[in-house]
């Protein structure tokens, strides 16, 4: 099959030369300033081979997700194409909290500082990580509040109005909001100062059902991040080490970035009565007893978009699952002459249009998830363009010439080549009729999705060990590295802590049946005591 | 026509004694708890007539719209059926400012004390309402930070970064935030301290373009306040004293409560170049000089909610238009024994299955508005349920009994009769077949909605005069009273400021072309000034 179009054909994708700040500068409004911001040197991404954390910080900024606030301590802007990722985040999950009987609701930015200290756990917890409002409206409060780090608390205190009977129960609620935990070391989604997240808090007669809430959630999480993001996780159980501060148990998702450390990904509380308790949260149960209610909490927040940047991307730039990307497919006109320019433009914005109508969503859903499809028509070489939108992780491109247009065919390229046609095309380009191309472009970017997931599982499987030996254990995890690492562990926090200290490797999770090898007995791969089953270890963000 | 059901035929709308603890606890989880808050005697709703701003409360409160939060000054809860309608809010009007080339995006929670002394007016307006944290992670900090009141200051700091050339522009940003501002006099969704809402920040490279996009935005919130809301608005232009402190002009949208007075439903604001000036905001134009660049910020808030409650409520509660409506039909079995019950119930779930299959919505809009219908199988009387759901302002009722089943038909009552055949019929009850009425529900429910809004222009109608003369004005606007008043007046602040101090009444706005009388020479209602058109006075919230 022959390229119908120009010039693209001479160009090697990634091969362009460094934009100038005139190339940088699109017609859409919110980009970046590259001529104030950086020097030419700045504008290529870092190898991930080269260094990790700094491939990181170039993916994110280049692909215009986010930057830092600067002027805001440990705070980012979340930039349109970072925002648009959050929305399609909200948009699915809020579907599917509703789905299981959960209603929004909103409560208070602002905490009474006491509230906090009515925990103990709690405040031992969050009290290092506070900002407090001591003045407002001119003068000094008598007593400061703090900004939300999380609303157990003040959920407690409302909880306690609305709860008198079994009949209110369960209570099941949740809110979209912005926190604040003033941490030390900040990183772009992965840890801020405030970031966005959703909080759940549900209330419920007995710690059975609430322990059924707690695994429901947590399983709706892995299911969203699986099939959502594309990011396999392991589900399981967090040691007391690594609890929130307040819970009985807290359950995790974990994924594995590419380096090979774990990321947290969303954690589910059994809160058992404590807050209750704290908040005389109490209830008459059918026997006509007052007891305290048993609940639970659960989050995710914006650093899932510091997780897919991790999981998908390349040294290319981002990579994102259609389920989530904010632009779907780019067509690049491809035009020598004047004429062409208006003709192929023209068939552009009709292939546009047809594409747009196309909806990736299922018939049922909330909404209609239309795919997003842009014409670069900037005054820009074709070649500076792939680079521009491999960089923002559109899964489709598609180039546009006089010729295409005689022969009714689009040339096709994959963000990532994942099937054995893209992988054996020229420069990984297809050449397709346009009908079929059309006619298949919801399942391709199907199909695109269901690859990504296993590429990353691929990757995982790759990069996950069975430890039996603290030498090997020391070798695997030396210097930065990391990998997954299925460890017999004697169950003591003090042989946890020992080996925290000495490979900076925490146990990430107890996992839950099925998550990870059988239970069998075995000896602490550090103190050579009895253990009965392999847990979850790696470095971590 | 006769009715086929039973009982609901012997129970007079409004007629149930009040509710005992345990019929106001139904199974839905997020219900008040009247047994611990409050006497029988607060159950009541106050009549209009009697006390508005108590009446409005009692809406707010009993519909479970919202409730305050006390323990944090100034504050609200908003609870899940207040919040679903701000979910619809945000929704539509997100949708509106995509289609209009709008990106949302996310700017941080606080900011530097210094960002917002650079504009002198703004500081003027804001400061005497500022949160100020001053610690945070356990220390004083170097330079407070405020909790935004609003953003056009961080938003500036970052526009001097994303914006150097004529290339870059316009941009046009959104964000869906929370806002603080410390007020003294607060009421639940008009003032609260913390606020819900969405602020546009857009920068243009001339005046024109940036007035236009002013003008485009007041046009997005007075179609969205009337088609959505149903709540007629007039567009205008803020006098000097009311104006956005920093801004060149404020427009606005005005609606009329049904207590005469006027609610300022949304403001969009000509910045001029003041904040570009002050933030150093330039870019280079095609000539190659820099310029300063013009900006506009436009805003509505979930006070919105409290204006969709003072057009529409009436003495039994909400009503609600079936666009913003978090449920549009609630179906109650009627049934006497076990035997009719299952078959009732059964019947009921699968009428609940078909409404809920009708997309009140467009076909191509970016979500889908199926139909939110529960069927109230609580145990307590029919009498009572009715009562419940009026208070929440759900626009359909059904009633289904063993002899609607055997007759094929349903028995319908809208919550606020709008056609004549609903006036006509007794207790307002239409008894219709099943197929015709699901055939027909998604027409009734618009029209409905247009029904609304053609009631609350009518009421608006009633109570807006032309007044010429002060003794007419003085007499209009004794004691609590207000209409919507077209006067005359002078153009001086000092007259502005003379009848608000002698009456409460404000301009509300300078009426835009079409919105007001036309223009006529006449003399100031006050001063007896000459003056050339009527502006709109009115007491406020």
């Amino acid at each position: 099959m022959e390229r119908s179009g120009w010039p693209c054909t001479q160009l090697r994708i990634g091969d362009t030369p460094r934009m100038s700040n005139k190339g940088q500068q699109g017609k859409q409004g919110n980009k970046g300033k590259q001529g104030k911001q950086g020097k030419g040197h700045e504008l290529a991404i870092t190898p991930r081979a080269e260094d990790y954390p700094k491939w990181y910080q170039d993916v994110v900024r280049f692909g215009e997700l986010a930057e830092p606030a600067k002027v805001v301590k440990g705070c980012m802007v979340i930039r349109p194409h970072g925002y648009a990722i959050w929305e399609k985040i909200q948009r699915d999950l809020d579907g599917r909290f509703k789905d299981t009987g959960h209603k929004n609701a909103y409560f208070p930015l602002l905490v009474p500082q006491s509230f906090i200290m009515k925990e103990a756990e709690h405040i031992e917890g969050f009290a290092p990580e506070l900002a407090v409002v001591t003045h407002a409206g001119g003068v000094e409060l008598e007593e400061p509040y703090v900004i939300r780090p999380t609303s157990e608390t003040i959920v407690g205190h409302f909880f306690a109005k609305w709860i008198s009977s079994h009949r209110d129960l369960p209570l099941k609620i949740n809110q979209w909001a912005n926190v604040i935990r003033w941490e030390l070391r900040t990183r772009m989604f992965l840890r801020t100062t405030e970031f966005l997240w959703q909080e759940g808090h549900t209330a419920h007669s007995t710690h059975e059902e609430a322990l059924t809430e707690v695994l429901d959630m947590l399983e709706v999480y892995a299911d969203f991040s699986e099939s959502v993001l594309a990011v396999p996780v392991i589900r399981g159980i967090k040691t007391a080490s690594e609890r929130f501060a307040g819970a009985l148990e807290t359950y995790c998702i974990e994924a594995q970035m590419q380096d090979g450390k774990a990321l947290q990904a969303g954690t589910s509380h059994d809160l058992g009565q404590k807050f209750g308790i704290a908040f005389d949260v109490k209830f008459q149960n059918v026997d006509g007893d007052l007891e305290h209610v048993w609940q639970t909490s659960w989050g995710v927040s914006t650093r899932l978009i510091g997780g897919l940047v991790m999981t998908h991307g390349d040294d290319d730039g981002l990579v994102l699952p259609p389920r989530v990307a904010p632009i779907h497919a780019v067509i690049i006109p491809i035009h020598r002459t004047e004429e062409q320019k208006v003709v192929v433009l023209e068939a552009a914005r009709e292939l546009q249009r047809e594409l747009g109508e196309i909806d990736l969503g299922e018939p049922r859903a909330r909404y209609r998830d239309f795919l997003e499809v842009v014409v670069d028509d900037r005054d820009m070489r074709p070649g500076a363009k792939f680079y521009d939108w491999e960089r923002r992780g559109v899964p489709m491109r598609i180039e546009l010439g006089p010729r295409d247009l005689e022969s009714g065919k689009v040339c096709l390229k994959m963000r990532v080549p994942t099937t054995e046609a893209e992988a054996e095309a020229k420069n990984g380009k297809l050449f397709l009729d346009r009908g079929e191309f059309l006619a298949g472009t919801r399942q391709r970017l199907l199909d695109y999705q269901d690859a990504l997931l296993e590429r990353a599982r691929a990757r995982r499987e790759a990069a996950t060990v069975s430890i039996d030996t603290w030498e090997e254990f020391e070798a695997t995890f030396a210097g930065d590295e990391s990998k997954f690492a299925w460890c017999h562990w004697d169950g003591s926090a003090e042989t946890e802590a020992s080996i925290k200290e000495k490979t900076k490797v925490t146990i990430r999770c107890v996992p839950l049946a099925g998550q990870g090898p059988a239970p069998e007995a075995g000896v602490c791969v550090y103190s050579g005591k009895p253990s009965v089953q392999r847990v979850l270890m790696a470095k971590s963000y």
